[in-house]
């Protein structure tokens, strides 16, 4: 782990995430974990079922410590919320009252610049935010789900809005994997090309000169289209030598 | 649940998910439940580290029975991936061989259309995807994550990469791009590397047994990101067997 980096990310002030009487010490941990893939940190617990510190907890989040450990825990949820200037619940039900509801995409979008405080809650695994909880909010979030199974698991939510919100605040540069080896030159290639068009000449396979041209390009166009590299060419010209010799 | 609405979700086609020995048959449950919370059905499994069919899976599915019921167990990830079309590998180490990186989000959206089979290959918990195993992929799909703790539970890749493409194809609108050309299955391919290595192995290219899987893996790599079509396969075997005739 490398604490600078978390920091760096944690700087920008992801939305504190609030599970309310959470019922399995593994879903808090595997919860954490997730939250720490995406660079939040700020894990915050209203009447946890089972003790606090948690055993179970620690160990499902493998490795994401810093969260567990720096937990807050709570008997009352308006304590917890008490410092957030902007409060989502993550509900799917239905509810009868009238309250702004946002997709996760968009909410993480529109979440507030960098020290304004954001905070998103969720149920017990089993029953989900009451509505008294629900109506603390400012704003519902809602994951579009297949209405045939619709029901999240509470890390899988936890986990889809850390990701969302990492998806548009948390990349400062480009991730890509990066390659150190070379692409072969176009001539390394038309090499490639030329050898094997004179080997199948040899072995016949370029007979009917009709097809011949468009035989060629076909060829060409395949395995152009697979960006080789100098190594890749060298060793489809060993290969070419060594079936032709046979 | 609701059968119907599944069906008509799964009729788009959504990408095979391949677990290879996966580890915990939780995970498995799991990763099924987040799975068909975005409509994904077709679960694929090689070689699971515990018994099948599994208890502990079909709880952790928490109602994904139809998942998990249905879910295909292969002893090779050959089987397992012989009748799709576009295979990705779902990895963060990086890798020292050229394959296109991209991310979930723009490969989901980019999935080809309805009827055209897509997979996506997951490793075990513990160690993720072999380079053997990712060499069979034509494309590696990436996350972006805070590079300070960047290890992902097998449930939740598998939850990031059902969401995204619930988020491009779950939803009624058509996003994606049209393909007219097929692109060759995975058993085609297979067929084409075995052919070539018997061809090489008959004209002594493959001699040296120590290089030899390496040399094999490299040759899969160059030959697997051309994309090749249907036609392009049957082209190049032609090849193979006019050069080895000789």
């Amino acid at each position: 782990m490398n604490g600078p980096e978390i920091s760096r990310i944690n700087a920008k002030a992801g939305p504190a995430i609030i599970l309310i009487e959470p019922q399995l010490g593994e879903n808090i941990g595997f919860a954490a974990r997730g939250m720490l893939n995406f660079g939040l940190t700020d894990l915050r617990v209203v009447r946890p079922r089972e003790d606090w510190p948690n055993a179970k907890a620690l160990t499902a989040s493998a490795g994401a410590d810093e969260v567990i450990n720096g937990a807050k825990v709570y008997d009352h949820t308006s304590a917890a919320i008490a410092d957030l200037r902007h409060l989502y619940a993550a509900t799917a039900r239905k509810r009868d009252m009238i309250k702004p509801v946002t997709g996760v995409r968009e909410a993480m979008r529109k979440m507030a610049s960098p020290g304004t405080s954001s905070g998103v809650l969720f149920g017990p695994e089993r029953s989900g935010l009451t509505n008294d909880d629900v109506a603390l909010a400012d704003t519902i979030l809602s994951v579009p789900v297949n209405p045939g199974f619709s029901s999240l698991s509470l890390p899988h939510a936890v986990l889809l809005i850390s990701y969302e919100w990492f998806s548009v605040h948390g990349q400062s540069r480009d991730e890509r994997i990066q390659l150190d080896v070379q692409p072969a030159t176009r001539s390394q290639l038309l090499k490639l090309f030329t050898h094997l068009e004179s080997e199948l000449e040899a072995s016949g396979f370029l007979r009917n000169p009709e097809m011949r041209p468009r035989m060629m390009r076909n060829l060409r166009n395949a395995l152009g289209r697979a960006s080789l590299t100098e190594k890749e060419v060298s060793a489809l010209r060993g290969v070419i030598r060594s079936l032709s010799r046979k």
